[in-house]
């Protein structure tokens, strides 16, 4: 952020806050608790969609039925998603039943069923009790609404073992319009990975055609969502999806466009606000470890490296020890596979520089102690080879992940 | 093993076995206990040597030089090995240091330095306490012994936090004669990961050339060592070293020589009863897990799921709680980023069956918990798409892998 982002933060913004949108969320009995179960985003006209996926080989019935959808005409209405089943590894029944939530949605909001994305986060291999989910679809439409709470039933409704609900807005400025982008994200890493799953939503007002809305969606992906790392699992329900309804009024967005930029960066900033939330919320995490690399030989090669060092549970374990354990990191930047000058590597620690030219620097253990127990922690690494810069983020490896994944099922 | 394998376990051998070997070990006062930090193993003849390094960028002082003694002649006699400090991380001091190492101690042997090979196990980006070590060397040849008593000392001096020592050895025929090999290993993963590194040390009194050796030490490395996963982390000072004296009176093991296969079954056994038993002490683990995959399209691309699902923190999470998961393995196979059909996927635990074509098996669940409590845990992979076949070893993660990890510097 800071005075030169082309954006403003909207601090009680949400998903129905651009224009066109309601959103909603009750509990229909496929959690054990009350919590909701069942949301939906309903947008007034057909917005423009995209969408990233999984790239897990077993990938779960509803983002089949979803690229489908989306696939026709590059257009949605609306999306439903449940979660306490992810309806994973449940063959043709599951497959039908997916498909099954689509069309009975479509029918309650009147529109074409390939008008509808689905999505389901929670328990693999087991099928979806459909009467219940039938119930909330049918009681869904009248608790869509385009408030604050309706934004906040339909956030509650896509957590599972979440411990916190993620949301952010921001306003750009598009031909001297106020476009807003905003989004809400559910996952912990592929914490109790029967419950598992990362799912964002992203809605937008701005105007712009489903092939740019893609295109920007990949590219912020690969530089927010795809630099989370919790425990280098990825879930077979993975999704992340948007919608543009166009109502804002902007001239269509495309790469000539002169604001083309402020909105890149705004969605960026959205996907990376939501990416850091999933992974200060991972499993057991006690802190946000957010991992800067530069002076790689591209951006490609430092992005490899920022998610070794992230995912490195030797890393991981010495920040939840808060031991400045630089030996671990620079263990993971020279396993990482690329291209790495063994003399001329910088460490820091927040601003303790403890590696320089790659040899150690003595520093104040004291000091670093007091930093490393933050409940966030930077770490940054320079190569000193070239111009390519990524950053990652991850959390600490605690004694409550192994507790909460090793009592899971039992 | 069995009746059909072409070799033969001797209960009772060690480094010391094949003939022309002694060993020696002895505290000079790197580790801060009484236990032995020096150690050796001499060979009377020069042996055809070869080695397996680490692919760590960041590669110890040490395996430079040994890579320089073993490439001056591909022969050694002797190689000399400290734990307690790595010498890793120490720039043109620690390289002249482990120069010094070299040359002093074949002094002591009377033997050219390019005929030493030196390795180190400890501390990272410390000198090493050259006062110290040298005067360990002067001792040494004194404590070197043909006996079980010098293998024994051998084998403490090489072990940081290793729980147990790792030694085996086989006879084979070859020749009609009876050739012996021989292992000694350390490591625990890269546990206490400024305490790292796997050594491994492989003798044998077989007649083989130099490079047939590092042919099929290599062969041996890819489905054993390679293999294991104790947290993904490589170390700076990995090495695996093979010495052949040739004094077993056989006639040159060559790819003609109708024994080649007998010993390369011998040498490959050596190493994996050593990778095992690493994968089994890995940090603060309660049991051996061996992940078979059947059915890849090639051994390759079998390995690499092997080596995903062996390194999944959900799934080792899952061995800790007895937890019969199989959502976590499945996820595994399928980022494992190879040819998977999501359709045709089995899943055994030991002999119970929990997915058959990709869909869940209904299954004891009494059963599979007695199981999984087992002290060795068998998963089995059949992918139904080729022959490509491979077996991977690795532990559980728990609370005292966190502990150990989290705690190490502070």
């Amino acid at each position: 952020m800071g005075a030169e982002a082309p954006y403003n933060v909207v601090p009680e913004g949400s998903v129905i806050t651009p224009k066109g949108f309601k959103a909603g969320g009750l509990h229909c009995g496929l959690k054990k608790t009350t919590r909701h179960d069942l949301g939906a985003i309903v947008c007034d006209v057909p917005a423009a969609a995209a969408a990233v996926y999984t790239t897990n080989v077993f990938q779960a019935a509803p983002l089949k039925v979803t690229r489908e959808s989306i696939g026709q005409e590059g257009r949605l209405r609306a999306v439903l998603v449940n979660s306490g089943n992810a309806n994973a590894c449940t063959g043709k029944q599951g497959e039908e039943d997916a498909y099954v939530m689509r069309s009975r949605f479509a029918e309650q909001l009147q529109v074409e069923p390939h008008l509808v994305a689905v999505a389901s986060t929670g328990v693999i291999g087991e099928l979806l009790k459909m009467d219940r989910v039938l119930g909330g679809i049918q009681e869904m439409p009248a608790r869509l609404m385009g408030t604050p709470e309706g934004a906040d039933d339909f956030s509650q409704a896509i957590l599972t073992t979440d411990l916190v609900q993620k949301t952010v807005c921001v306003a750009v400025e598009v031909d001297g319009r106020t476009v807003h982008i905003a989004g809400a994200a559910k996952g912990s890493g592929m914490i109790h990975p029967n419950m598992a799953t990362m799912l964002g939503f992203v809605t937008t007002d701005a105007a712009i055609g489903n092939e740019s809305l893609q295109y920007l969606l990949r590219q912020a992906t690969d530089v927010t969502f795809n630099m989370i790392t919790v425990d280098g699992d990825t879930s077979t329900n993975d999704m992340l999806l948007a919608m543009a309804s166009g109502l804002a009024g902007n001239e269509e967005l495309t790469q000539r466009h002169p604001d083309w930029e402020a909105f890149s960066a705004g969605l960026r900033y959205v996907c990376e606000i939501l990416a850091k939330a999933i992974a200060r919320d991972g499993e057991g995490a006690t802190k946000l470890v957010e991992v800067q690399v530069g002076g790689a030989i591209t951006d490609e090669s430092a992005r490899a490296i920022a998610k070794t060092v992230i995912g490195s549970s030797l890393v991981k374990s010495a920040m939840f020890g808060a031991d400045a354990n630089w030996g671990r990191i620079i263990g993971a930047i020279g396993r990482a596979g690329q291209p790495v000058n063994p003399e001329t590597v910088d460490i820091r620690l927040g601003n303790i520089v403890v590696l320089e030219q790659s040899r150690p620097v003595p520093f104040d253990e004291e000091k670093a102690l007091v930093y490393l127990k933050g409940d966030t922690v930077h770490i940054y690494c320079e190569l000193h080879m070239g111009e390519g810069r990524a950053t990652g983020w991850g959390c600490d490896l605690t004694y409550d992940y192994v507790r909460i994944n090793a009592a899971y099922r039992t």
